[in-house]
């Protein structure tokens, strides 16, 4: 019974046969034809399958994903139906007798080639969309077994190299029970969506595609990391124990959905959710969320050819409001740049993204991009509890700037007698250390902070988090860590300030702990992490949790402030 | 009259003639020769001039910047004289009947295009050396009139867009009076080298080239960082004075040379100078410097295509340390990784160098390389007062490992009956934020702490300093930076350490009085700011300078902080 471990990306357990999703070969040959006819025949069905195919994975993205999600096969079906496509190719099959897989690639070759030597950003991606329909046609011509993970139609656990956002997008929730990928981490897209889809996965493993093969009985431990080859029936049996403890669990989480988060000496903190489009507030409300912590707005600028307008972002911050019921709505401002990228920006190529022009930096600059999202901003305010913060902010000359442009916009809706909310409190993220150390003199000037762990943690400890080699060195348990978080409540709370956390930090079980005693007011976090936190949090008392947390701040490395958490009964 | 403005970047007036340093344009055009001999003879003769060429360069090169500078031009010569490259040159002369021109820059462009493709970073440096030399014998081939820098043989001030190594090196300080360019920051290449020639310099001027032209009489002033464009007589009289006040003080400077660094209220600190090579260490002392705080060991590590030997090594640190006669030097061990490639090492490209695998990061990982560098050390240890400082360290856990793996050696050596000397201070290099953040904890196990500040703004406030868009954020008198500096020094002397300082900051005349007011014990710049720090220095008292510095840590912008530093009487 071979194991392999991995990162626990999503929890759960899940048990069924194995579905090994991987992508064929796609080489192809020239060879001399002689009916012509026959083989634009052939051409054509191949185009009229993979029409039918991208239309059932459209129709199927919109209705699970919405209509962002959706609009990259709109674009494939585009270019499959362009003749400036599809004419040359038959004219390369006619003119040269040639085979009719030949003729797609050459052709299709050029035009990728052409658009990729096109300095914009948007034609690049337009080579990237063309070269996965390209593939898609092949496959037919081919006659490749190409696997469809939307055609599965069984039960089973998908193994995969990682998981693509056309694989995810295509997942049937009622039929992948789990999944589990060689690469990948927390943060991972494929971790990330595992999360929203409520699937039990595991991720980061390295080998469980070199170890599994198809239809193996597999279980995905997404508790505890674990992934299970052709397990001994007494361990299924066990398994089987602990994912109905965990369901009930789940179901015991459930009962929390409408109760507040008061702990055992009768602290209130509020839980929050991050999201990331209106579609996602549904979630949120069935999890009990208390208000929206992070509305990371960057989806309304993706996957479009060209800026949102004031009346779409409007419509999209206002139905957010509308649906959260006056609950609390804390809407970031733009953060792109870095390695967020928007082609048609054509923003210049950074040798340090991630110490870059971006965010706050970007919109200071570009105010034709930053006026459009505040005008929207403050309009919408009248639907709701609009709360607004500015990512990225670094010197409090750049908060008075960004605020002053704020008021604005303001005097100018009140002057063009537009009706906008007297009671939007403005705030920033907590994301550079210059920040949080500087936290006193910000807190006289903004009404909360939100402290963005991931960026915070990455800046402090010089170690980009997606760089394998120093992934180690983010450490969200670092003392030093724990020390800034704390400069920051503590200076917010003297002038009357709330705090709250919206980095991946806030919703995990042993931070939780830490940062109760800490003193954070507000904690956001993915939907499906509210109600653990929530049963955490109802048992701890927030003294005990102070002492916990002071001894913390005086420990010398992460591992042995990990070690003092787990060493207390919770 | 026409003036521009830039960054001072190396001090002092110089008045002279302009000399504008251009490439000129090589581009080659096919021609159909008849005869062969002719034109082979015409390559050859443009060989032996480029041998000649070359041959100058590396002798001055070799004698006024030493034995890893002159390698470069080594290379030249190999590729010059390989027959690999000239042969198929006169074939495709005396085969296909073309011009030289077109044959050598064709069989040139064939291997450079190899080289390129090839995976080693190596020989991608090679391609580099090729394309330099190609240049320089189609220059000759075409008539051009390149202008060669090393043949400068009256006094004039260069004006360039920017100025390569290459250049830089074949400046003649006798003719070369000053020089101002379009691009660049205090910290590029060009304006290092000229503090380290002492000529006065402007750089990033973006227009001198479009304002001047040839022969223009030109001031340089590198003082206040403007660049005068044929002024008229009055005022170059008024910048003679300027010019004679700068020399007196510049005289007075001099006789502080073997003066220690004490305050108007008797606190003595140290000045001591940054190194990147033995033969720095002549103008450490012809300066005054007290020691040397910072021995960038890097420079042994380039320019060469394997890494250096152990004895290699070894020569070179003893060097250092006899010729410093017993006054303490800090060697860092290795940094490299980041923006820092060692060619050699192919180490893989990241997506954002400042944060990833580099530095002791790298050297705990290939201890191959860290282990040889700690033997040389260890056994240059007996020649002087022996410093060695980690750079990068973020955490304890890489710091307590680097430390284990020094006494591994130290005990390897003692077992094999090499003497290594008892006292050598083991300190770390402060900057990354977490290490400021937990000073505390490290002062309890390092032997002193030496704050740099170029890396340690950078990641404090989250910007690339090298990237233009976000440079403005490069603040080293944000009153964060000023805060961290205060835990890091507060937290040494509580345990007994002393702290250093070897960022730009140290010898900046603006720092100097805050960073005297935090308690810093050691200050560590360039060789020629010493002197005029110490006449800084010399004039203040720390009892004055720790109010200002406790009203500077609580102010909130760095503009703040530098109008508080001008208001003082210095």
């Amino acid at each position: 019974m071979p194991n392999v471990s991995g990162i626990a990306a999503s929890a759960g357990i899940a048990i069924a046969r194995a579905f090994i999703l991987e992508h064929p070969d796609y080489s192809v040959e020239k060879r001399s034809i002689t009916d012509v006819d026959a083989e634009i025949a052939k051409l054509e069905a191949a185009l009229e399958k993979s029409e039918a195919e991208l239309q059932a994975i459209k129709a199927r993205t919109l209705q699970e994903l919405g209509e962002k999600k959706a609009e990259i096969f709109e674009s494939h079906l585009l270019i499959l139906n362009d003749p400036e496509l599809i004419d040359p190719v038959k004219s390369k099959i006619s003119d040269e007798k040639v085979n009719a897989e030949f003729a797609l690639e050459e052709t299709a070759a050029t035009f990728i080639q052409m658009f990729e030597n096109m300095k914009s950003a948007y034609l690049q991606e337009r080579a990237a969309d063309m070269r996965d329909v390209t593939k898609r046609v092949l496959g037919h011509l081919l006659g490749l077994q190409v696997v469809n993970p939307a055609e599965i139609s069984e039960e089973v656990i998908v193994l995969a190299e990682d998981l693509t956002p056309s694989d995810t997008a295509q997942l049937n929730r009622k039929y992948v029970l789990g999944f589990a990928t060689n690469i990948g981490g927390r943060t991972s897209h494929s971790a990330i969506m595992a999360r929203s889809l409520e699937i039990p996965a595991v991720v980061g493993t390295k080998e469980v595609l070199t170890q599994a093969k198809n239809g193996d009985l597999i279980i995905v431990d997404g508790l505890d990391g674990h992934v299970l080859i052709n397990p001994e029936d007494s361990v299924v049996e066990e398994y089987k124990s602990k994912q109905a403890a965990y369901a009930a669990q789940v179901a015991e989480w459930r009962k929390l959905r409408d109760e507040p988060t008061v702990t055992v000496d009768g602290v209130h903190v509020e839980l929050a959710a991050n999201i990331g489009t209106p579609n996602d507030v549904a979630g949120v409300l069935e999890n009990g969320g208390e208000g929206v912590g992070l509305y990371r707005t960057e989806f309304l600028y993706m996957g479009r050819d060209k800026l949102p307008s004031e009346d779409v972002q409007y419509n999209a911050y206002k139905t957010v409001l509308e649906k959260m019921e006056g609950k609390p709505v804390v809407v970031r401002t733009l953060d792109i740049g870095g390695d967020k990228e928007l082609p048609y920006l054509d923003l210049p190529k950074e040798m340090n993204p991630f110490l870059g022009f971006r965010a706050v930096r970007l919109c200071l600059d570009r105010q034709d991009i930053f006026r459009t999202q505040l005008r929207a901003l403050l309009r919408a305010s009248v639907h709701g509890n609009l709360r607004i913060m500015f990512p990225m902010i670094a010197t409090l000359g750049e908060f008075r700037e960004a605020k002053a442009i704020l008021l604005e916009e303001k005097e100018k809706l009140a002057a063009e007698g537009t009706q906008v909310s007297d009671s939007i409190q403005l705030g920033i993220m907590v994301e550079i250390p210059s920040t949080a150390v500087l936290a006193d003199q910000f807190a006289k000037e903004v009404d909360f902070f939100s402290i963005g762990t991931n960026d915070l943690i990455q800046y402090t400890m010089a170690a980009d988090r997606m760089n394998e080699r120093v992934s180690y060195l983010y450490q969200p348990y670092n003392p030093s860590i724990l020390r800034l978080i704390k400069m920051v409540i503590d200076a917010a709370h003297r002038e009357g300030r709330w705090v709250g956390m919206c980095g991946e930090m806030a919703g995990d079980a042993t931070a939780i702990p830490l940062l109760l005693g800490l003193g954070l007011d507000e904690f956001s976090m993915s939907a499906t992490s509210i109600l653990p936190a929530r049963s955490q949090l109802t048992k701890l008392s927030q003294a005990d949790m102070k002492e916990l947390a002071a001894k913390a701040l005086d420990m010398q490395t992460a591992e042995q402030v990990v070690e003092l958490v787990q060493s207390i009964e919770q």
